[in-house]
């Protein structure tokens, strides 16, 4: 390609709303535009990225026996309602009526469509197992659309669903998915790794994992044990237990004392005021969810985390109630929530009911408890794993090795939904014995466009983009340092001949430019090598650039040309 | 791949909605699947077809210099507000709004998402010309989709735009897609003709051509002449004019005579009940479009061609008035109207001009006039040619041949716009003089999956789909005749391992059916080479047959592999 043809204009600075790293190069190097809040076009650029993704992609499904088909975008809104996802996924799902006032939805994922196609083709357990899998434009209505690619409203996915007549069949699919993954992420020169995690809006009963590319930027915590190689997305992850569940003896203690607190209403200044220990304050959280309010305890330096609370009592989303709600629920304000004497279910965090006795609001305004004994002066019926892992607490699984956090970007998930949508939409079998069953599910995404922007935020440096081979728009940039000089002209134009002979992908800089804003656009659009031909062309001699490795080397043309002809650039 | 693995359910019969003979075999063969009206599943059959096409597409748009890019589904109103088609597209554009109530549409094609985008990419005509290319999902709400993929809701195309800097560089563009049309439709094995067409909703200034692909079923209709190769779309196909632009006189005429016709509205009963020929009847039509009524009139035996009328008075919809507005403004009911004292504007026909005299309503209920002279009993202000040409008459440009007509479907549209949109949008450049001028656009479409439907509606016979190679979702079907004897399995295995080695696409029919099911299902999934192996297979032979030529040809497997091998097949 000659980059005086090529629709990619470059630009000094990105617009202000670019704060991470990937969207400011992608938009500078003329990779991608927005058009509206999450929605890009792919610049021809972009679009050859894209492109070598999917091919991955591609290829890796069909090694792993997953068969390409197409989806489509539109789909009748009954099919929603028979999921009952139709009003479970709220206002992330894009709405709309044909001139007929029929509804549909612009699909987000699509179990509802292949469940109900694959009920109507396969009847019998000898058509089972199937994987099938689409790359294809997704609709995410998201609140807030950012980071360029990283989550759009628009976007690619690939998406694949299997079929299976039992869960030995689905943990081989599942294992073979999980390891064309690993091939595609790897092959597309991610960092990344895969975590335990939760199975969210999609849902299921079984095994979930994410895989995350390991960023600064990522919008996800995940927790790493270095000694067991557990790791697990912090919204999943378990605390460990092993000192936690001692028996303690209660009967000793003395009572519950009241004391006056007017206008202390917080951890810190319980901490500040009153000198008592976070680690020695019991907090009342209000929540509502699932059609009930109720409480959850966690210790004073611990945090609730909701994801595991909305799992324990099963409800799609909970929320923390707001004020009016709490003084409802609890007869006073936050601040003053207390577990003594209070009348609605409490979830109470292991940590807490392994206390001795702690600080906590007396259900009273401008007054505490100190010395509260849980299983004394409130009930432990529903105790459990509550709050948020932290940093630096031993691992879950070996007990041994110490928590360390990192942030992800999602970047595939993968679960085993069970019998989840085959249920609801009726998508059974008869097996060898003609009995009906339903059939097992699982599902599992990769978020094409995000992966371009995983890659450029793992791939740069303050010049610019840094492809990997495999993803680079070209692989060879040549630069032609001046239009004017007739010998650079013929040794980079017979150099561009070669290399397109051979199947190099090449971008010929032959732009009416200076020489600085060649390098400098070179650098910020990343291509993995770059071949100069400036002033010792008359010589036969080339400047050799390796983005990657920041070298340069002065060679004959015949060795820069024997260099990536010989594919191992 | 292993047909017991493969998601393609054949069906003996197709749903009844599906008429048309694409759309039975799609279905029944497994390619497609409905989900709503007009929106369509490919199961991986159609996917890997619908792949091929995408290829050639690609391969021969890369080739006329086109660049690959991919805009989004999603676009903002305003923008079709600001090229004012908006309200122009009508019901077809689907329309919906985000969760802050803004609102979009789904493109049902790109023309103002790729203006508005070169508008901020390019300034200078250094960076002119540029043509850009994508291959995406498309929406139009089609009041009745039909014909399987043929008239769809959702559908895929191949939508190409280009921007020069005068008008000369559209032609050189327009000539050099027009090439990569012929390519494409030639390389997927159409039978169709390039032909002068209208512009429709799309609209622009300069010429346009649509390829047809012929088929009985097509829902336009070509005019075609064996002469000169002169090639139309009916609906633009021009009308002889040697013979009608005769001067007459009229001086001597006898004046027209009103006369009693009780009942008499047609030109059917003015045929049959009072022997007048239709050609000697003058036919005025009221239509209202372009914020005006106004009268056509044509011959009795002639129809009057709207596109030919909308695009004379410049308007984007026309349409016959209702009983109440000819009675409005004609002062009579339909039926009657006629141009004498008719207080509109009148089109005339050239053949209604060219007339000497002729019958036609007399504005009065119950009365016609015979003899009314055009040009002296009502005026000649506006003569065109407002007809649809007719089979059988003279070609309108070399006056010799005969026309012929044809059946045809769109499969692809090249237009030239103008400035039609770059005025609107304001994509504007700076030329080598520093002046600004509008940039000159072309826009280029392909159907793909029409395309699809079309090859498949001109390769069939009644058992079945015949692909041409180039698109066949496989090379070669294996079928194994019995899956329970040992050496008809391990032959049929051994050629499958061969022949993917070799990197033939095959499919092996590996499932436990009849030999009959296997043979039916064959011809009707429609690969083009088949090797049967049989009872012979001991004796290393089985029978090749080709789908195309309809035969079949026991042979050793040797030979049959190095038939396929040799990629003469």
């Amino acid at each position: 390609m000659r980059q005086n043809n090529l629709l990619a204009t470059t630009l000094r600075e990105a617009p202000a709303e670019a704060e991470t790293i990937n969207h400011q190069l992608l938009l500078r190097a003329g990779y991608i535009r927005q058009l509206a809040a999450g929605i890009y076009t792919y610049l021809p650029l972009g679009r050859r990225v894209l492109r070598k993704i999917e091919n991955i992609v591609r290829e890796e499904m069909d090694v792993a026996g997953a068969q390409e088909m197409l989806m489509p975008s539109m789909q009748p809104a009954e099919l929603w309602r028979e999921s009952e996802r139709y009003e479970v996924y709220g206002k992330e799902l894009m709405k709309l009526r044909d001139r007929h006032e029929r509804e549909f939805v612009l699909g987000p994922t699509h179990e509802e469509v292949i469940t109900s196609l694959i009920r109507g083709e396969i009847s019998s357990y000898r058509k089972l197992p199937v994987t099938v899998y689409q790359i294809q434009t997704k609709f995410r209505d998201e609140r807030r659309p950012r980071s360029g690619l990283m989550r759009g409203r628009e976007f690619l996915m690939k998406d694949a669903y299997s079929f299976d007549t039992g869960w030995e069949g689905l943990d081989k699919t599942y294992a073979r998915m999980y390891k064309a993954y690993q091939r595609i992420f790897e092959r597309c020169g991610l960092s990344y790794r895969a975590v335990q995690a939760d199975a969210g809006a999609i849902g299921g009963e079984g095994e979930t994992h994410e895989f995350m590319a390991l960023s600064s930027i990522g919008e996800d915590t995940i927790a790493v044990c270095p000694a067991c190689d557990y790791s697990a997305n912090l919204e999943q992850a378990e605390v460990y237990s092993g000192e936690e569940d001692m028996l303690r003896k209660t009967d000793s203690l003395p009572a519950a004392v009241k004391f006056h607190t007017p206008g202390i209403r917080t951890i810190a200044q319980l901490e500040q005021e009153l000198q008592i220990a976070p680690e020695q304050v019991i907090k009342t959280l209000i929540y509502q969810g699932g059609g009930q309010t109720f409480a959850v305890l966690v210790r004073g330096d611990h945090e609730v985390n909701e994801v595991k609370v909305r799992n324990f009592i099963g409800a799609s989303e909970i929320a923390l109630a707001d004020a009016r709600a709490v003084q409802a629920a609890a007869g006073v304000e936050n601040g003053y929530v207390g577990p003594v004497g209070l009348s609605l279910p409490v979830l109470v965090d292991r940590a807490v009911a392994a206390m001795t006795s702690g600080t906590t609001g007396a259900g009273e305004k401008d007054y505490h408890f100190s010395g509260v004994v849980p299983g004394r002066d409130f009930i432990l019926s529903q105790v459990g794993d509550f709050r948020t892992a932290q940093e630096g607490e031993h691992c879950p699984v070996c007990g041994k090795g110490v928590l360390h956090f990192h942030q992800g970007i999602e970047i595939g998930h993968i679960f085993k939904l069970g019998t989840k949508y085959s249920d609801k939409l009726g998508a059974s079998f008869l097996d060898a014995t003609g009995r009906s069953k339903p059939m097992i599910m699982g599902c599992y995404g990769i978020g094409i466009s995000r992966l371009l922007a995983a890659v450029a935020e793992q791939n740069n440096d303050e010049q610019g983009l840094i492809w990997p081979m495999a993803l680079a728009p070209y692989k060879v940039h040549i630069l032609q340092l001046s239009v004017k000089d007739e010998v650079q002209r013929s040794t980079a134009e017979a150099l561009y001949k070669q290399l397109i002979e051979l199947g190099i992908e090449t971008l010929l800089d032959d732009r009416d430019e200076r020489a600085g804003v060649k390098f400098k656009d070179s650098s910020l659009i990343g291509i993995p090598v770059a071949i100069v031909v400036g002033k010792d062309a008359g010589e036969h001699k080339v400047e050799y650039m390796d983005r990657r490795l920041g070298s340069k080397e002065v060679m004959d043309i015949a060795e820069a040309l024997s260099r990536v002809a010989s594919g191992q650039i």
